[in-house]
C-alpha cells in the first residue's frame, strides 16, 4: 500500500471533552511502553471525517488517552490462528466463526482491566483489531479494505473458566473492561504480514503473525458484512495467535502490533463493594 | 405492581422525524394483529424522560411505527425455558446462559425479515424483551426492576444450521433484521406470569409463560449487570419456550405477549444483487 501512514487517538482536554489527535512521532523498532516524549498533534473534527490541527503539538504522556473509538459492536473471530486452534483442541473453521463483546466491555490504553469475582483463570488474547471507517453491507473481497478506517490493538480479555462453562461466550468475554482497544489506530498500513505480540510483566508470551491468519482481514470484513451490517467505528478483533496464558491482579499486559506500538494496560482485582 | 400501564411508542412523522408517542387504546384479549383504529397520542421527549403530548391523537394505523428503542445491545439468554432446553437436547442451565445479538439486527413492527442464502433453517424465537431505562452495574436481585423501563416482544430470529455448524452463536442470531422488537414498551407490567406465544401465518407454534423461566427478569438484571454493566436502551432477550420451528419466505410470524399485543412481521428471502 502506498498510503500515507497516520496514527489517530482520542483523548480528554484539560476542559474534559473528548478530543481527536493526531501522533507525530513513532519508533518502529520499539516493543515497549508508548515513549511519553512523542508528540501529539491536538485537532478538531472527526476521526471519521476531516481533521484540522488546533494549537501545538503536546507531549503525548501529558494526555490522557481513550480507546481511539467507541464501537457500536466489536466481532471476534474464534480459532483464527492455527497454532491457537490446536492449542485450544479446536479444529481448523472452515468459515469464520463470530462471537461479539459488548461496547460496554471497551477500555482505553492505560485503563485497568477488572478480574471479577467468580472467575479463576482470566486469559490475555492479543490480536490486530480492524477498525471499519464507513458502513459495509455485503462487500466483496477485492473492495473491503476500501471499507476500513485502520488498524489497532485490542486484548480479546476471556475468563476461561466461564467459556468453557457456559458454551457461549458472551459473559467470558463480556465483562466490563474485558476489551482494551488502542493506544490509537493506524491508517495506510498493509494488514497482511505484520507481528502479533503480548507480553506481561515485560516477558513474552505470544508472538505471532497476521500473515498466519485462517482468515486474512479482507476475507473477514467480507463475510461479516454478508451477515450483519459493519457501522463506523465497528471492530474486527481478528484472533489471536498461540500462547494465551493467565493475567492476575498486578499484572501489566502489552499487546503489540507491528507498525501499530504497544497496548499496555493493569489487571486489578474488580472490588465488589457491598451496596445499600 | 400498581403503577400505571403506559405504552410507549416511536414513529415516523410526515417530515420523516423520529417522534415518541403513548398508545391510547388497547384491547388485551386481542392476540392478533394491532388493531389500526387504535389511537396514538403524538408527544415530544424521551422515552427513558419526560414525554409532552403534542397534537390531537392519531390513528395507529395511520404511523410508520419503529422499534421502540435501538438497543446498544441485546442481551440474549440461552434455555432459559425448561420445556425449550429440553426440545434442544441441552441440559437445565445452572447460570444464566448469555448471547448477544448486534443493534444492527433490530426492526421493528411490520418489517421483513430476510432469510439469507446459504441457511437452510431459520427459526422463530418468541421472547419477552425487558428494556433497560436507566443505567445499572451491579445491581441487586430486589432492586433490578427499578432499572427497567417496561417490556416488549422480540423474536429471537436463528439461523438454526449455522448455530449448530459455529458452536458460536453470534453469526447464527446477528443477521441483519434478525430481531424484531415492538411494537411498544409496556410500562407497569409486572413479568412474573405473561404469556408468550408465537404464530406463524395464524397456526399457533409457541404456548409458554414467562412463569416457567429458569431466571427471572430480576434475576435476569441482576445477573446481567454484575457482568456487563447495562445502558439506557440496551434489551434484554429473555429467552423462548418450547415450539421453535421453521420461517420461510412468504411467512408471517407474530410474537404475542400477554399485556403487551403483537410483534407481527413478514418474512421474505434476501436478495443478493450482483454488485460492482
Amino acid at each position: 500500500m502506498s498510503a500515507e501512514i497516520r496514527r489517530l487517538l482520542r483523548f480528554v482536554d484539560a476542559d474534559g471533552r473528548l478530543r481527536p489527535g493526531l501522533l507525530l512521532d513513532f519508533d518502529p523498532a520499539a516493543e515497549g511502553p508508548v515513549d511519553p516524549s512523542w508528540r501529539v498533534q491536538p485537532c478538531q473534527g472527526d476521526l471519521f471525517g476531516e481533521l484540522r490541527p488546533v494549537g501545538p503539538p503536546v507531549a503525548l504522556g501529558s494526555l490522557r488517552l481513550l480507546s481511539p473509538v467507541l464501537p457500536g459492536k466489536v466481532v471476534g473471530i474464534g480459532s483464527n490462528y492455527r497454532d491457537h486452534a490446536a492449542e485450544m483442541g479446536r479444529a481448523l473453521p472452515t468459515e469464520p466463526k463470530l462471537f461479539l463483546k459488548p461496547s460496554t466491555a471497551v477500555i482505553g490504553p492505560g485503563d485497568a482491566i477488572p478480574v471479577p469475582p467468580g472467575t479463576e483463570r482470566v486469559d490475555h488474547e492479543a490480536e490486530l483489531a480492524v477498525v471499519i471507517g464507513r458502513t459495509a453491507v455485503r462487500v466483496r473481497e477485492d473492495e473491503a479494505l476500501d471499507y476500513v478506517l485502520g488498524y489497532s490493538c485490542l486484548n480479546d480479555v476471556t475468563a476461561r473458566d466461564f467459556q468453557k462453562k457456559d458454551g457461549v461466550f458472551a459473559r467470558a468475554k463480556g465483562f466490563d473492561g474485558f476489551c482494551p482497544l488502542g493506544p490509537w489506530i493506524v491508517q495506510g498500513l498493509d494488514p497482511r504480514s505484520l507481528g502479533v505480540r503480548c507480553r506481561v510483566n515485560g516477558q513474552l508470551r505470544q508472538d505471532g503473525n497476521s500473515a498466519d491468519l485462517v482468515f486474512g482481514v479482507a476475507q473477514l470484513v467480507a463475510f461479516v458484512s454478508g451477515v450483519m451490517t459493519l457501522q463506523p467505528g465497528d471492530v474486527i478483533a481478528t484472533g489471536t495467535p498461540m500462547g494465551v496464558g493467565p493475567l492476575v491482579a498486578g499484572d501489566r499486559v502489552e499487546v503489540w502490533v507491528e507498525g501499530i506500538g504497544c497496548l499496555a494496560n493493569p489487571v486489578i482485582d474488580r472490588e465488589d463493594r457491598q451496596r445499600g
